[in-house]
């Protein structure tokens, strides 16, 4: 059964960061897989909702997959995000062959980029190698949620010709020195930085960026962590869940 | 006199790969401001200005600024860089006093995003800090050419949870161990990873992203480093300039 899986990037979460290629790419789709990430990120399938409306005038079909149960804290980290993304594959599989069919174009909206901490891909790939499908995968690039820091706070995201290092909350204590001089950290729901910064480092950070309930604070890290802190759990908390990311600059010594 | 310097983020290549934002923003505009990079990259001034066609229907009015001198092989090369930087700021201010005027909109088109290796928000920076001009800041983020690249390629930037480091060619050589696993390596007319990757290590290339001229190149680097010098310097004589970028992975040992 020959499949166009089609991994569309529609940016880190304003509407209007859509790329002209992401709306010609919802044209022809058959229908639109959503994952579903649990209620709390209600907010986030209202979004994509939204774009579907404004973007796929030709009436669209939205297909909810259920998130098979997964361990948060595994011990094996990397085989059990592999056996989770391999049972999504499954049923994924089932649903392309039983409700898309033959010859025709199923696509995922992925916030931001998909090239990004974003699992989609890595789904594709498992579904390309399977022998029930013949798969035919197109990636469509979108606004880093990094890119929508770093223009809302209106910064370059390294000083002159320096390098930048992407990393997550889980893995920020693990930068080599040399590397951490611009740090755009993602997934860090600890606010890892507070382990690891020194009190003169600068840090921009972000949260809902791009929509209506963007927050921003930059500062030294001695002065803002703890406006950060409050600022991010009483959002969580109001909103119901948080989507955030910082830039942290080691000051030269 | 109050003027509003937009940064508009466009995207690596490709005239769909601009978002809704960067189109809204180039609405108002009453002077687009281009930095002329000599006639080598007149390739990107056609782009632009087809940009400019379809999307400021209302006319639109292009200011090319001259680059000031540059040396390219200085003995101090962020003195260099902030001298020549500087130099342009003190023309553009001309420019946006004596043509602009106040209360207008000036924009630049910045290709990429504005944050990553891309010198207009300094130039931003060095005019609002000038005492003739009450500046007004603005900046959309665009798809970055990382991102072009691995769509293009299909493939997410890092293994799952692994970080990744973004350094251009001059610095790749200082990438300390443990920060090497995916680099993304931007600004390379020498192809430094030859001096510096294992055969074993994998290459994902790409040059002219997005665009008709789009070139792709994937390997083992002990297999595909001589395929891309050669097509990277044929490609550069036929189109008169190249812009290339390529993500490096390490091999797990």
């Amino acid at each position: 059964m020959r499949i166009t899986l089609r991994l569309i990037g529609i940016g880190p979460g304003g509407p209007r960061q859509l790329t002209l290629q992401a709306i010609d790419a919802m044209a022809d789709v058959d229908a639109f897989l959503a994952l579903d990430k649990g209620a709390v990120k209600s907010g986030l399938l209202d979004a994509r909702r939204e774009i579907l409306e404004h973007h796929a005038p030709q009436g669209y079909s939205v297909i909810e997959i259920p998130d098979p149960p997964r361990d948060r804290h595994p011990a094996d980290y990397d085989a059990e995000v592999r056996r989770w993304h391999a049972a999504r594959a499954d049923l994924i599989a089932r649903i392309l062959t039983g409700q898309v069919g033959d010859g025709g174009v199923a696509a995922f909206l992925v916030w931001g980029d998909p090239a990004l901490y974003d699992s989609t891909l890595r789904i594709a790939d498992d579904l390309a190698a399977r022998d029930d499908l013949e798969l035919s995968v197109e990636v469509i690039p979108g606004v880093t949620s990094a890119s929508a820091l770093t223009a809302a706070h209106r910064i370059v995201a390294h000083r002159i010709g320096e390098p930048i290092h992407i990393t997550t909350g889980r893995r920020l204590a693990d930068t080599p020195a040399g590397a951490d001089g611009n740090q755009i950290v993602m997934l860090d729901a600890d606010l890892a930085f507070r382990h690891t910064a020194d009190a003169d480092d600068h840090i921009w950070w972000g949260a809902y960026l791009g929509t209506s309930d963007e927050i921003l604070i930059e500062g030294r890290v001695g002065d803002v962590t703890d406006t950060i802190v409050a600022a991010r759990a009483e959002a969580r908390e109001r909103i119901g869940w948080i989507m955030d990311i910082y830039l942290l600059r080691k000051t030269r010594s």
